[in-house]
């Protein structure tokens, strides 16, 4: 089935039309007409080859939300009509002990999972994503959507940012009687506190600038703390539970650290291009703190967060782009300016 | 109470005899005449002022064995004649979420615990500690010990090289069926081997000197890692629930991390005079695995420990030396040359 994309054919070529070839389902699969595709940094840093491991032509976008067109003969879940989602993964090994445990985003298989674009981690055949008119996914990877239609753009993003700070707030225990905290307020950050506020955590959000306050607190956020300002730091030392720290340019933890109570974990969920500065240990060793890292989520907790979003109407905030302003959307998210996240309009592809 | 002990008195002065004065014991006390104090690490970083902070004189020694030779009237637990030990504090608020859970060593009091040494975290009166004849502690920081006579000099180390080690296996659950790396076989490191192995993990040694592997085996290990080989370090990737790394030198972490399975967790409980090159993010995502600190240990948890060592026959391998031979002593515990903790013989202050 050709379909229409837009790829990037290098490092520094820009996004143009493509066309890919997706293939007919077969008895598991789910072909899909995709409707909006959130834009994630890691598109851009694999876009531009950034990480390296690039497979060219790349179609980057995994925030992917779509109607059903077609399903093979052994899929039950899923009908033509349905709206779904697929997310960063489209495939694992599935039999090693993470598959097994719905932790499809740790598999130990040979090649890992199988990212929605450029393959498996491991290497082996390129896949390519959402900034696409179509794609067919194996059942096991694709998500039912209960949101609202209205709210379906602003769903798109729940496929990685929402899942990406859903899965550490989960796992390390986030709701009533906890205080979390989210540092910084971009892609990840919002969806970080609007799911810490509706999970019942008494939740801080960190900021370089003091202009994003109301905003934070419109987000969900119980107070808001400017991080360069030291004695706003100090005021929170020893007090969190849980920090979720999603920025990925290289800052001193050791400021956050300080700030968690005893058997307190930061948690990081965003890769800096250039090394944090190396974080102390004594600030670990006083109160057995950890510093963690934490990788999107796996399907099941995927499917949970997305059932818990469409029941408490949570939605990313989103600014809608058409196909053809990717690379105008790639230069305003590299300066930070986005409330908080891009989502194409994949009507728009018809046109391009 | 007029008592001898051998003090610094600036950090370029050598250990000399000094004489230093004991509350005699209230309700709550109890007096001990020290038999044996193990020589720390940590020692030496006070009585040099390495970690700044340090009040002088400086009478360092919190690995300590004695008899109790008189009691408070308050004290029920303790009587003249019996063997008990001291660790690392000799006090803590007693009233904060940490105290109350047996985790003195992280009293969120005022000016935290009172180190047996150099006083409370936050400032302070002074304390001294076990270069010295005898000591009085209030009976909640005084540990039975269960060990036969003739294992009582090499008991010593377990106040703080044992519990610093078994409070992070025991807290991050190392036991049969669990597979426990030991990073570094010095103090802290040997005595890792003897708990973790006792404690039923499969229990790993990594050294940087092959010449090593022989006396880890003897010690408990399952396996020695060479870490400056390559190709050992891989065979190991991804295979283990627990890391304890005692080395207190600035190193690769990464070259660990890397060893930890899904969820693992590596526990520094060494403090680099110089940072470790910072750690890489994207092992921590990939896994969810955590960089933890952890910090000597409790009161319940040490009591735990040296009741568990007794049943066990479980003793540090040490070389024991006399009070004046400290800094001759010192010279070779910075070149690593001791198996595997020095233990003064506290009857050679009576002629010093």
């Amino acid at each position: 089935m050709q379909t229409k994309a837009y790829a990037t054919q290098s490092p520094t070529t820009p996004f143009a039309p493509h066309t890919i070839e997706r293939r007919a389902p077969g008895p598991q699969d789910v072909a899909i007409e995709i409707l909006f595709c959130g834009v994630c940094h890691s598109d851009l840093h694999t876009a531009r080859g950034e990480w390296g491991g690039v497979q060219y032509p790349c179609v980057p976008g995994h925030e992917i939300i779509g109607k059903v067109t077609a399903v093979g003969s052994a899929v039950t879940r899923f009908k033509p009509g349905q709206t779904v989602g697929v997310g960063c993964m489209v495939d694992s090994c599935r039999t090693c002990a993470a598959c097994e445990d719905g932790l499809e985003q740790y598999c130990d298989g040979p090649v890992g999972f199988t990212g929605t674009y450029n393959g498996p981690v491991g290497g082996g055949e390129n896949t390519h994503g959402g900034y696409s008119a179509a794609i067919t996914v194996d059942q096991r990877f694709v998500l039912s959507i209960g949101h609202a239609e209205k709210d379906l753009a602003a769903a798109a993003p729940l496929l990685c940012a929402g899942i990406t700070t859903w899965s550490p707030l989960k796992h390390w225990g986030a709701g009533p009687g906890k205080k979390v905290g989210i540092v910084g307020i971009g892609g990840l950050g919002h969806m970080g506190i609007k799911l810490s506020h509706a999970l019942g955590a008494h939740t801080v959000a960190f900021t370089t600038s003091a202009a994003k306050t109301a905003d934070a607190k419109a987000l969900g956020a119980d107070a808001v703390v400017v991080s360069k300002n030291a004695d706003e730091m100090a005021s929170h030392a020893g007090s969190f539970d849980l920090i979720i720290n999603t920025v990925a340019a290289s800052h001193n933890l050791d400021a956050f650290t300080a700030l968690l109570k005893r058997d307190g974990t930061m948690v990081l969920v965003g890769v800096p291009e250039h090394p944090h500065p190396s974080p102390g240990v004594f600030p670990l060793i006083f109160k057995r703190r950890a510093i963690a890292g934490s990788l999107i989520g796996g399907i099941p907790e995927t499917q949970e967060m997305l059932d818990f979003c469409a029941k408490h109407g949570i939605t990313s905030d989103i600014e809608m782009i058409k196909m053809q302003d990717i690379e105008a959307a790639y230069a305003r998210m590299l300066k930070s300016d986005v409330k908080y996240r891009f989502v194409i309009d994949m009507e728009s592809l018809k046109k391009g």
